[in-house]
């Protein structure tokens, strides 16, 4: 059998990460692979009080002191939950990672890339995933999914302005782009089902049913 | 008038920090000074709930995690205490700080000088005290003062062996060799006021009372 892979969904609000995370457990779980499915900020219960802090909006954390936050999270999720999954030979699904502490904090904050990447280097050392889905849509249909489930204004995603989550799905591309061995694009337009038969496709080599 | 000074107290438990820490304020504010007397970790409302989760029982943090969340603390206690009040040109008085954290992690635990030191310049800007008062006394008096304070086991303080707390302390030493323009080594056998005696002479070139 294959060994367990480190896999990551990413991309902006709205996009069906969370939805496609679990499909994807569900296909390799059916495939009898052990599976671990988490999500970040959490995952722990550590990092999940940590979670529960950047959320308080009693703290008005700067962009430092947020970053150092995510970072402490995710050492204690890869340390208590990723890093011994994988030691194990399991397989790891996560909703979000080093990918949206990059495209938030240093894309759409104040920070650089490599400051986050010195925060993940000394809080995780440096773990990476194996494999990352990027999902992307058109901003009108994301906007249309998040006012179906949440009643938001289609204007203000997370209470932020388009404009920001534009800044941050353009900073998602440029990772991708540097990194194309470890991204993997996905359409994210379309219906669940169909989302999830491209990300399939592009799991095909690493689950030894041909590329 | 002189301008503000960022002054610290350091050294292990029960050698006097907050007592020294508290006379030296009254001192400063009897001069007329405007003064910020404050500790770590905390002294802001989010530095006070990381101070929180730092201590609950419940979570167990490794090194990395625990000195990701002490710059975090240290970095919105910066940003939202210790830097407006220098930078309104007060003085700041502060019962430990980024010199615990380097004699605690990379000293007592297994983290090094570096990379506590990285972690303070992406939280706060590396900012480091004017000065930094390291008390010392005998680990027989340290003992006893806390047996009399806690009732504790003078075997072991805060639950830590006292080879931890000798290693700790070797720690705080070799940093005030290293840096000796910012350290006063402070004697402080005695009573507390025999030891603010010995602060105040230390301060005399600082606030205009010659040397």
């Amino acid at each position: 059998m294959t060994s367990g892979r480190f896999i990551t969904f990413e991309g902006g609000e709205g996009v069906g990460k969370s939805t496609q995370a679990h499909l994807l457990v569900d296909a390799l779980r059916g495939r009898g692979l052990e599976v671990v499915q988490t999500r970040e900020p959490g995952g722990t219960p550590g990092a999940e009080a940590i979670r529960d802090l950047l959320l308080d909006k009693r703290f008005a954390w700067d962009t430092r002191a947020e970053a150092l936050l995510f970072a402490a999270a995710r050492s204690d999720h890869v340390s208590h939950l990723i890093g011994p999954a994988l030691d194990r030979g399991e397989w790891v699904v996560c909703d979000r990672f080093i990918d949206s502490s990059r495209a938030y904090q240093a894309g759409g904050g104040e920070w650089s890339d490599d400051a986050v990447l010195s925060l993940h280097t000394l809080g995780s050392h440096a773990l990476m995933p194996d494999i990352t889905f990027l999902l992307q849509a058109p901003t009108d249909e994301i906007a249309q999914r998040l006012h179906e489930r949440d009643g938001n204004d289609a204007d203000r995603i997370g209470g932020k302005p388009a404009a920001y989550h534009a800044r941050v799905a353009e900073h998602f591309r440029q990772l991708a782009v540097t990194d194309p061995e470890r991204f993997v694009l996905i359409d994210a337009s379309g219906t669940p089902a169909d989302v999830h038969l491209r990300v399939m496709r592009a799991m095909a080599p690493s689950i030894g049913e041909g590329g």
